[in-house]
């Protein structure tokens, strides 16, 4: 199994950026694009752990946007072959300085690239 | 695409079984082994982030396992085609009751199943 291959990588990374882009202007309609639609999908939020796909979506609808901006302080994304990946990044929210990670599993569907899994967490508060 | 094919993911839930004995058993060299031995495997910790094998062996081989013991509260493993998964854990730690998750992408690769990508995080404490 190849990987990085550097098309594919590429690829993968612009599909990471897309995301990026719409959780920044809460595009939630991008959003669900990028997540596989199924019963299968899985996000472990912060505090919440959603089972599916009309979980996920769910709770972009409804989720308080209020204090979402940061930025992304470490990125690796790597290809496993064709048609997989992981992209995983740490963060730091502006407004509070919090840091976090942010790790998803990106499958090749037949509709496109769609983030299958994901979790995202807060570090403990610093001292 | 097939989705959970039951031969794969037999050997997917196998895999995940023996990695939860070896950690719960501190047995190092099995968690080692099965980590996918790459510059490119990442951990992401309670606490730390590790890049690399070299980073994530390391932290195993200093590792305070003296509260390490828990049970998993809802595991969701998920095949994708035959060589892909991920398998999503929430989980509790039977000394103190903190609530966590872990999350693992793992591939087939020539020496057999690997966890090529983790992510561990604690919920936060209850009020």
């Amino acid at each position: 199994m190849d990987i990085n291959i550097p098309t594919i990588k590429a690829e993968v990374e612009a599909a990471f950026r897309r995301y990026e882009a719409a959780l920044m202007g809460n595009d939630v309609a991008v959003l669900n694009e990028l997540f596989w639609e199924s019963g299968e999908t899985i996000r472990y939020g912060p505090q919440e752990a959603l089972y599916g796909f009309q979980e996920i979506s769910g709770y972009r609808s409804t989720r308080d946007v209020s204090d979402i901006a940061r930025e992304l302080t470490r990125t690796v994304i790597t290809t496993y072959g064709t048609d997989h990946a992981t992209a995983f990044t740490e963060y730091r929210r502006l407004s509070n300085g919090r840091r976090g990670r942010q790790s998803q599993t990106w499958v090749r569907m037949p509709a496109g690239w769609r983030v299958v899994a994901a979790h995202v967490s807060l570090l403990p508060a610093p001292d």
